[in-house]
C-alpha cells in the first residue's frame, strides 16, 4: 500500500480508468465518457465521488449487477420531455446519454427534461448540470441515492439521500455550480470523519432513537440516519425533507420507478437554453456582476474571501491540473487492487 | 379595533378584497384574480401572506408605486421559454399572467418557463405552483424578495430573501406543495414573534456583527439579517445560500432585471406536463403511495402524525372553509382602515 499522497497525472488516470472499465466489459466509447466524468470530479476536489468508486463500479459490472451494454430506451409524448429506461446500465453512461437528450430537446424547444429509471450510481451530480454550460444553457441534475435520511417526526432511516445540482455559465468568473445533498451533509462526510478519527458536530446525524451521533464509527452500527437539511423542525428540517421529496417526485415518480424501485438508480436532468430568454452575452455579464458583488461584501472576522458555489472547485481544479491529484492512500490501494485483478497496467504518477 | 378573532367568511372576504382593489384602481377582472389568490392563502393558514397585505397593496397602487393597469409584454425566442416585463404591475396579477403563459407553453411543448422582471410583491409563491395542479402539471414558482439574508463569510444583509415553490398533484392524498424561503425562516416569523412577545430560537437571525439575535424587537434596530437555510457553514449554510443564488439567477439574471433591480419584483415560473412523461393516473397513484409510505413510518415520541409538504395547509383549509378564517386583530384593523379610506362597505363575518 502506498502510504503517501503523490500527485496523480490526470491524463494517465483517465487512460487507466478507461482501460479498467473497458476490461470490465464496457465499450471503449462509453468507458471514455465515464472516465472523463470521474477524473473531472477528482480534479474539482470532490474526492468522495471520483475514481474512489472505480473498483466498486468495475466489480458491479463483473458481478452482473450493472449491465455493461445497456439498450437505453426513450419514451416521450411531448417535444421537450422524455423518460429514459436505463436498462440497468452504468449510471455515468446512462446519465450522460440522458443529459445529452435533455440538451438536444432544449436546443429545439428552449427547454428539455429527461427523467430516468433503472440506472445506477451516477457519481457527482454536478457533472451533468455542467454539461449544459458549453451549450450556453442552465443545467439541472438530480438523483435519488440510498436510504439514510430521517424524516421529520419519525425515527431511523425513512427516506433516501437525494442530490440536487444547478449550473449556470458566467463570462470571466467561475461558472455557478451548486451540487448539494438534501441532507445536512452527504454520507461521504461521515466516512471521511471515521477515516480521520474525528468526531461529528451535533446536527449531522442521529441514531435509531433520534439521539445525536457524534462518533462516526457508531453511525452504521447504531442504525444512524442523516438529518435533512435544516437539521431540526425549528430550523427548517421540513424544508430539507420537502426538497428531498421534490427530487424524488421528479426522479422516481415521473420516471415510473416507483412503486417498485425502493432506492437509487433514478435521475432527472434538465436544460434551459439561455438565448430562449435573453442574449447569452448579457446573461454572462450579469452573472459576473452578481458574483463580483457577493465577493465585495464586508467579510466576517477571519474570512479571507467569500465564495459562491463552484468557485472553490474551480480553484482546486487549477491547482490539481498543475500539481496532480493527491489521491488518498486508501483510494490508491483500491486502484492498485483492481488493476491487479483485471491485469491492467498501473502507472499514474506525474 | 376588534380585539377578538372572529370567523371571517371567505366569500365575503373575497368580495371585499375585489372591491378594495377595484376602488384602488385595478380592473374588476384583475381584482378578482388577485382576491382569489389572497383569500386562498389565508384559507391555507399562511396568514403572513394573505389579506394582511391588502392595505399595503392598495396604498402602493394609490401612491403610484404599483401600476394598476400594466401592459405586460412577452418576449421569446423559443417555443417553451419567455420573458415577461411586468410594467411595474401588481405582483399577483403579473404572476398569474406569467404562470398562465408558462402553462400554455407546457401544453404545447411539454414544459414551459417564464421569467419576470419589473413586477412587485406577489404574495405566497405556492399559489402559482399550485395553478399547475388542475392542468395535471408539476408547477414551479420562485421569487426574489427584499434584502435581508446574511451571506456565509460575510456580515450584515448581503442577499435577498428568496422563495422556491414546487407543487405536484396526487389522487386521494393532498397535493404536494413545497413553499419555502431559502433562509432558515421567512421574515414574517420575526414579525409574528415580535407581535406575540416571544423570543427567537438561536439559529434564525444575527445582528450586524454576526451575533445571534433572540429578541425579535432588536432585529430591525440592530440591522438584523436572516441566516441562510442550513444556519452555519458547518451545518450547510452554503447550500441555503447556493439555493438563493440559483433562484436569483432564474428570476433576476434570466429576466434581465439585474444589474439595475437591486431586489424584489422578479419571479420565475415553470410547468411540466405530466403526460409528456407518463400517464397521469399512474403518476397520481404513485404520489398517493409515496405519501402513505411516509405517513406509515415509525413516529418519534410525542408525534401524532408525520406530515408531507402541503398536508397541514389542506387540513387548515378544510377547517377554515367550515368555521371561517380567524384573522388576527391587527389584520382586521388594517382592513377596517382601508375600507374607511376607500369608502368600501365592510361586513366580513360568517
Amino acid at each position: 500500500m502506498t502510504a503517501e499522497r503523490r500527485g496523480i497525472d490526470p491524463d494517465k488516470l483517465t487512460d487507466f480508468t478507461i482501460r479498467v472499465l473497458n476490461k470490465a466489459g464496457i465499450s471503449e466509447g462509453d468507458a471514455k465518457i465515464a472516465a472523463k466524468i470521474l477524473v473531472a470530479t477528482d480534479l474539482r476536489g470532490i474526492d468522495s465521488h471520483g475514481v474512489g468508486h472505480l473498483a466498486m463500479y468495475a466489480r458491479s459490472i463483473l458481478a452482473g449487477r450493472t449491465n455493461p451494454d445497456p439498450k437505453t430506451e426513450i419514451t416521450s409524448n411531448a417535444p421537450s420531455t422524455a423518460v429514459m429506461d436505463g436498462d440497468r446500465g452504468f449510471g455515468l453512461v446512462v446519465g450522460h446519454r440522458a443529459m445529452t437528450e435533455a440538451m438536444r430537446r432544449a436546443e429545439e424547444t428552449g427547454s428539455g427534461f429527461v427523467t430516468v429509471r433503472n440506472s445506477s450510481h451516477f457519481g457527482a451530480g454536478g457533472n451533468y448540470a455542467m454539461m449544459a454550460l458549453s451549450g450556453d444553457m442552465i443545467g439541472i441534475s438530480m438523483t435519488v441515492g440510498g436510504m439514510g435520511m430521517v424524516v421529520p417526526g419519525s425515527v431511523g432511516q425513512g427516506a433516501t439521500i437525494n442530490v440536487l445540482s444547478v449550473a449556470a455559465p458566467s463570462n470571466q468568473e467561475a461558472p455557478f455550480v451548486l451540487d448539494m445533498a438534501t441532507t445536512v451533509v452527504a454520507a461521504g462526510k461521515i466516512e471521511i470523519a471515521a477515516r480521520e478519527g474525528k468526531s461529528l458536530p451535533e446536527g449531522w446525524a442521529v441514531d435509531k432513537q433520534g439521539q445525536p451521533i457524534t462518533d462516526p464509527r457508531k453511525f452504521y452500527q447504531k442504525g444512524g440516519a442523516l438529518l435533512p437539511m435544516g437539521g431540526t423542525p425549528q430550523t427548517g428540517s421540513y424544508k430539507g425533507f420537502g426538497l428531498a421529496v421534490a427530487v424524488d417526485i421528479l426522479c422516481r415518480i415521473l420516471s415510473g420507478a416507483l412503486p417498485d424501485q425502493q432506492y437509487g438508480g433514478s435521475h432527472f436532468f434538465g436544460a434551459l437554453r439561455i438565448d430562449g430568454f435573453m442574449p447569452v452575452d448579457q446573461f454572462k455579464k450579469a452573472m459576473d456582476g452578481m458574483i463580483q458583488g457577493y465577493r465585495a461584501l464586508p467579510k466576517a472576522p477571519g474570512i479571507e474571501r467569500i465564495y459562491i458555489s463552484g468557485e472553490v472547485e474551480q480553484e482546486i481544479e487549477k491547482k490539481r491540473r498543475a500539481e496532480g491529484i493527491p489521491l488518498h492512500p486508501a483510494i490508491i490501494k483500491s486502484l492498485e487492487d483492481i488493476a491487479g485483478e483485471l491485469d491492467v497496467e498501473y502507472d499514474l504518477y506525474l
